[in-house]
């Protein structure tokens, strides 16, 4: 095979899945697996079998591949121009719809647009991206309510957890928002029944608020995940396999870039990626066509030719560059799933 | 339009196709774009028309889609796989071809695969990525014309001028290393006639050692050039429209994140990109599908459902984002080109 390609560990693939939705249920919390990171109908179709609530999504078109899972939450602040209105209209049709909602303003061009259509507050917990601040919930959802829209609940992206010990930090700020801002429904009578959040990193610490929680990544872990301690090598499922063309001393050149592993690279990174079976390597380089790798001087420098097998940094970025996922097992390539929700932006 | 979507202003870019011809014609260096960045035929096209020599392109697959061109490089050290072996046997029947060597064991592998190939050695002038010191560089090439390849000369890629006045001393740099090589080449009797480097940020400063250059970027321009110096906001071509879909104080969010506009950040870049139509606004975070982006105190900020233009850091990663390209004249959409080679990293 042809390298660089993107290879998934069936068999690591389904203890990672077995083991979020196991962790779920002990804890009497919905999943509702975040798409985005998978885009492949063949990884939904598990979760789902696995006992996932229904899937997030993070655009409309996203939604528009996963519609036959049948029950949708679009966990995004959805602007609805006319266009996007007829989709969200069609959608309707498809499958249970619930979409993200951060302002009085947008609740109610989504409730002339698509009335009945529930809708979650969206709060920020401390990530500072969209959402409103939890004080502000109960005035989105009055909105919301008032526009005949169906309030269910609020929401929220810890995505601040996405750093050296912040795990616990974001929980606890996720928990005391997600409070907050349900207590504020419930204060003007609204269902504050839903309170949506969690991630990779904090999945294992989910507290006593969430009711429901959207990890992604945990499918097939990361080289973020591993750095932050919330994945073992072992629960690794997605590599992309690249082959040596160069090498002078301590350093080689693998064909896999940033074209396919993807540009991420948090602050706190080794690299623009980890080696599975070279754990001392760093990458520090990355181009769009090569991966400038360094090992310690004494370890043995692979050959020009050898495969190497490459952890991506943040693995949502290396499957959306790709066309398919290459599945093996026990090493052998035994199918290949399509990713469908590719390049699935608007 | 749904956004985000990735839109091309056809007059702008054929004022940088133009402009860099002229550049190239008047320095006497041959122009031999590479095609890695727009990925696109009718834009390689529109460069051959305008008398480029060649195609550069960075994989096997990225010359498959452009093998009409009729004169490509491979400015890659390919380790000949039988696989690729077959592939470039096939180029071959289809086009002129040169691809990189950089090792006297992967010109022995070449040779006795695809004898008679035109190759060249690649340097490494500083960016210390593939490519062997100039002081080897004559050993490769006798290897290489040992193993009945035929050597045209030596090439580098001077990456290292992607930095804030790095621009003079890389081309300083690139220029000696390719002098060097190219006399090592001259003192064992081989042909050095083809001196090839370059690259959009030290397009301008091309010296006299060059006989090739081989620009990608400057199609389209992007944050990273601006920022850099080497080109001018009205030199942008292509731009991501995305919209606005919450805000807060000073602060508001795209629906334009990494997925659409690639995660390239330079440690010197402002930000995540930036707005063509705001310049003192910065992109603080990107995530997949969300620019969070902050305006200074005082600057009135744009409304929910406002359309806005970004500039991407790196262009090439945006375009291999995406499926097509809209055209557009005068800001009317005219046209749709197909991303050809995106995903071609084989």
């Amino acid at each position: 095979m042809l390298t660089p390609f993107v290879a998934v560990d069936v068999t690591v693939l389904d203890t990672n899945l077995r083991a979020m939705a196991d962790h779920a249920a002990a804890h009497g919390v919905a999943l509702r697996p975040h798409a985005k990171t998978h885009k492949s109908p063949e990884i939904a179709r598990r979760q789902l079998a696995l006992g996932a609530t229904g899937l997030t999504v993070a655009t409309v078109s996203e939604a528009e591949v996963f519609a036959d899972a049948g029950d949708l939450f679009i966990a995004y602040p959805i602007w609805p121009s006319d266009e996007q209105v007829a989709r969200l209209r069609a959608l309707r049709e498809r499958t249970a719809l619930r979409i993200g909602v951060d302002s009085a303003e947008s609740a109610e061009a989504l409730g002339r647009a698509l009335p009945g259509l529930e809708v979650l507050v969206e709060v920020d917990s401390g990530h500072h991206r969209s959402g409103v601040v939890p004080a502000e919930a109960g005035a989105v959802a009055v909105a919301a309510d008032k526009a005949d829209l169906l309030v269910r609940g609020v929401f929220t992206f810890p995505g601040h957890a996405y750093g050296p010990s912040r795990q616990q930090p974001a929980v606890d700020q996720e928990s005391a928002a997600l409070a907050e801002a349900a207590a504020a429904l419930t204060a003007h009578g609204l269902d504050a029944s839903v309170r949506s959040g969690g991630s990779t990193p904090t999945a294992a610490l989910t507290g006593d608020t969430l009711t429901e929680m959207r990890p992604g990544v945990y499918v097939f872990g990361d080289a973020q995940q591993v750095e932050l301690g919330t994945c073992g090598w072992g629960r690794v499922a997605l590599t992309v396999t690249a082959t040596v063309v160069s090498r002078s001393g301590q350093r080689f050149i693998l064909d896999a870039g940033s074209k396919v592993l993807g540009a991420d690279q948090q602050a706190w990174a080794t690299g623009g990626g980890r080696l599975l079976d070279l754990p001392d390597a760093r990458i520090v380089a990355l181009s769009e066509h090569h991966a400038t790798v360094v090992l310690p001087e004494g370890q043995p420098v692979p050959r020009r030719g050898d495969r190497i097998r490459v952890v991506p940094n943040h693995v949502c970025a290396t499957v959306n560059l790709a066309d398919e996922l290459i599945v093996t097992e026990n090493g052998t390539p035994v199918d290949r799933w399509p990713v469908s929700a590719r390049g699935a932006n608007t």
